[in-house]
């Protein structure tokens, strides 16, 4: 088993960790058959900041939040900014939304409509000034654009206004800003979606350049996809910008980050720390993309950082000079026995140590429970109008 | 290829066909991430009925309208069957809706809650009591009810909170009235559903008894399941009791029927053929339950109702016997050849004629279009509340 | 976490555990592509079990090994069985095999042609006379039967034959004999199998009667099955007889168990925990079908039966009095939290700690090879005709 | 529906159609269970040419013959050439197997082992002198690597070294040669494979040149993905080189081209069409790769190459006048029709009438039953070693 005398090396790289929460886990979400609402909502982008700032007060890795144009719309981006920094967090990723609009119906930069198509990379556009205001480096893009039946439009058409649209989004960026662009499989478009994998995600960022990297949502995959297979290999070609962790057991589930397959977490992880790029300097948005239907969002949103990091932790764990030597011998049994070796380690002990010396308490799910926050909001938010996807 | 000298029987068995609607697919749908709403959507269940029966007036083969409660709830069921009746349909299968209270948002039946338990029951008994009131010989059960996370409920607690709320709904049914029993393999719960597959709601059924049936709905069931099996095998045990048709290419996407996979449907109808359960003195309701989200919803249950019936021709003009000896030889290109004949026959000009003889327009989408109703519809239908899956 | 203090209880558990080792597992196996030789590999039944009782005799807890005929086919069972029991094994489950005939080509029991059905039958038949010879309890049926196209035969017609064939095999049985039927979604047919799903095993054992149970091999589902809803649901309905444990990444990889997804084993044997069907008297068998194509095979073996002890221990230490509660209490995240806990607990200490009580090494597989049995038998099996899966 | 009255377009598309067959199609095959052998098949690559040229004769568009190195090993390629040449058909594909031999347990170009990487690039290069004497112009690389356990080797160790012998094998190639990269999701490697998607193949290729190019194999994908969508993104970066058809099920099935999901292949077809891609003079190789495990061998390949000719001529039919006005003006419906009403044609009667103007029967499959070359081949070839899979 795992030698767990000399962990300082672990420690300082767990302590180097980043996740970034996304603002809307805290709002409301469902099925398309039932939104069911929680008390203590927030009501606004300053009260998700606030949520997301408790999370990263209690875990200590989760320092920046990530937000979505329109829901989190303000009139001053540059007060929001400063509003999160005085709650120790910063602004993270801009999302875009261009599938929300009556327009979008049969697409927005790829719709064959050409003033539906201005419209939308207009928003990119908008949200890159966005990202001027606050700080943000990444515009994060996923376009809901697709096809629900065959022949409804030109598949290859839409390739060509998708690259137009991404062309002319890329031009617009800063120096120090990038675009992130998603693929997803499926949903809300059932037949054919125009991003629908990391190949054509990749091959569209290979051809804007530099500042285009490929996010991987974790729950937007085929089945029997081999996750941590896309990760290494995109890390290979220097083209990985960031995650949207969740979990899923058919479909996009966005359940919490670890709650389905916690060992495919910690495979995807150890592809990361193979790589060397845990570290925030090697440029990976570690991001969660989660849906909090039916649990407490605020301790689930926790939770989902808690998986993150125990999963990163076990792949630290991994004694990789026993493993490169019995991979390089052909030992398939004992290879496996090394990378098993970790994953059944129990790091929560080691975290909650690291946690101590780093003065937040052992157990964060529990001190949220004890700290009164959550009572707190539900009695301050009785009223008004609850956060959710609706514009 | 197919002798199409003697086609009298099959043109029999194809006017004896029924296929009912559902009231909701005329009413607005989509995705979690948005409704699009369409212009002369209908605003009351009497709308939707009209719409109904709009479609068997071009198709001929569509004269009963399915109702969901509380979404298509009245004060007066008696006279919203008189309407129905007026305009040439019938109402048919009522289906329960236990799935957008909040009270409903870890389960119904299968709630740990007793409470929401009996509230849930009693939604499904006031179900029956209108179809005393309509005459509907079907109640439809779909439930929801499932987990998100592992652990989050006793899976096997469930089951026999499940089986007792069938049972007193079972007792609760009159002479003519069955019970119609759904599964669904996912969504919208991600990690466990209480009726995921066809076994379950068989188990359910036997145990229940004869006036309970399993309901198939093409587009529940895992990749790679074979649905025609299925068809196959509940004909063969007597409990096959309902179809909800629709298309998916990947999850539950409630597409148009036969869109997806055309050769699906021809090889699930040709079960039906085989088994000699097509004819409505069988039993079966083939009905439709479908969203159509992004396209004109009127012609797209025109066109629905027509792809089943063009599956439905040709698998009436397999060669039975001609299957039936190269099956018997063990001659697999031969036997496979007999099916693929059928399928590829262009059933289009029988199916014209047919019309033509019954005094219907030979191609009805067409013929919709002409008749001026969508026209009509979205003027007298401009203002009010559209109808959708709100309740 | 997990109260460790008192785990008595446990350890009692886990001692009356008792898993059954597939004699194939020793033999050479491969794909379509390739058979990948070994050295060391038994070169007749004998041999096998021997390696079985090696497994055993570092495990403590696989006493019995299933055969498959014809593959282990001898002249005298009663002499093999009492060497089985010399080396401390016993003989478990007898494999039927009616797929490696040239006459098994389009099936064996749902073959078109009835003398390749009797000569089928006949061999299930030898089958529970060779039971009768070895003292077994369990008749193991899988049938390779199915279409690669459709058309190809009659879906319900095989259904027909199936049922004719297990109705006689049922009625040859002794009284403490019963039969496994194994289900199996696709592979070797393609299109449709003949006994696809749990339901169609489930339909047929309640028509043959009591002696008919369901044998669930973990790798024939479709993407996305839920595996332990389905073992719960067999627990209630009392018609679960045997697990094939193995693991799939894709299709029927016959992966070593708890390989592709440790949480998946950890969730079925919790189920079985739950339903106190962990316990020999209940009538479970708990057997291993897999093939070792790359990995050396006994280490192997005990690899699996260590992954499914650890599952087990894991599931033995959910808190089921705070899980309960929980669940009562509708808290998702406190429900799931429980489960977690006793995933997340690194059960390996105390699994050493029961083999030391015990007289056995702590660590199996590293005692298997520093015990020389794989020198020994590379040495002594290096000439003569090694075990597969020809006849 | 489609106007036939000037059909002169489509057939001079029909009749410039190339598919490949591929030898191996036609000697004995199975599943890892059982290879049934049937009656006639060749016993050299001699015969499996003779048998190829029949399949030519009687459809007129299979005018080329793919080789398996070193199933089709001979002595002197020239002479092979020239016997093909003789018989009416060419030499295409050369396709090179790494996976057969003892030392390939592990993975060849990217096996830990440099000294098995060496042997197996230099079987690569060995093709490509094979390719110099038979004058074929593509190499087709398919790569059985791959792990079956996590941790068994390092996922991007393996990348480099396959790009490693990617690049020394694109370094050979001649000036009319070139790579067909294939890529498949899994088999025989259970957990990861080293080019498992289009995109891991698409960026080598890119990064070789343009010599490299993509092949798509129908059966290598995951469930639910979109191929259609595929072949329209390689077409459109100039990739896409080659097909492998066949049909599937469930997993890598490799059944007759068509006989799964005709309306899948016809949507194929369709991008290939409206890309101009169709013709020869395009590049494109449109094999097949398909097992005839219990269909007799000759049937099944004249029925897949009908098979795709026949979802060619629907592709050809479409009005793309009337598809583009439908999808720019958004009218989903309509453009969907404008598909389906091609699809739903039957073009057997076309295809027929083609075949009679050109001097073929117009049915194939009935005018190979009544040559006598079946009878033919069962007699001559009676004794001898059948081809099959093995070296």
């Amino acid at each position: 088993m795992i030698d767990l005398s000399d962990l300082k090396a672990v420690k300082e790289a767990l302590r180097a960790q980043r996740i970034e929460t996304p603002s809307w886990a805290f709002g409301n979400s469902g099925t398309r058959f039932k939104v069911f609402a929680q008390r203590g909502v927030p009501r606004s982008p300053e009260e998700k900041i606030a949520d997301a700032a408790t999370v990263h007060r209690f875990t200590g890795i989760a320092p920046s939040v990530a937000l979505h144009i329109p829901w989190d719309r303000v009139d001053d981006y540059g007060a929001l900014t400063r509003y999160a920094k005085d709650l120790g967090v910063e602004i993270g990723a801009i999302n875009t939304n261009v599938f929300q609009d009556d327009d979008y119906k049969l697409g927005s930069v790829t719709n064959p409509d050409p003033g539906i198509r201005r419209k939308a990379t207009d928003h990119l556009l908008e949200a890159i000034s966005i990202m001027d205001a606050t700080g943000s480096r990444d515009l994060k893009l996923w376009f809901s654009d697709g096809l629900n039946y065959p022949g409804q439009d030109d598949l290859r058409d839409r390739q060509d206004r998708l690259a137009e649209a991404l062309r002319e989004t890329y031009d617009r960026l800063g120096d120090h800003q990038r675009i992130l662009l998603e693929y997803k499989l499926f949903e809300p478009a059932f037949y054919a979606t125009d991003v629908p994998d990391w190949g054509t995600s990749y091959a569209h960022c290979v051809e804007l350049g530099p500042k285009a990297t490929v996010c991987i949502d974790t729950g937007h995959h085929a089945p029997g996809t081999n996750i941590e297979f896309i990760v290494a290999f995109l890390l290979r070609q220097g083209k990985l910008g960031a995650f949207d962790f969740n979990s899923r057991f058919y479909a996009d589930d966005d359940l919490m980050a670890g709650a389905a397959d916690p060992f495919q977490l910690f495979r995807i992880m150890y592809e990361i720390v193979r790589a060397g790029a845990l570290d925030p300097s090697y440029g990976i948005n570690f991001m969660l993309d989660q849906c909090h239907n039916i649990e407490a969002k605020i301790p689930a949103v926790i939770r989902s950082v808690l998986n993150v990091q125990e999963a990163t932790a076990k792949a630290l764990l991994v004694d990789r000079d026993a493993l490169r030597a019995a991979q390089r011998a052909g030992d398939v049994l004992g290879a496996n026995a090394v990378l098993m070796d970790a994953f059944n380690t129990d790091v929560r002990p080691l975290l909650a140590e690291l946690r101590t010396e780093d003065g937040l308490d052992p157990d964060p799910v529990a001190a949220y429970h004890r700290s009164g926050y959550q009572q707190r909001i539900e009695a301050e938010r009785a009223d008004g109008q609850q956060a959710g996807w609706g514009a």
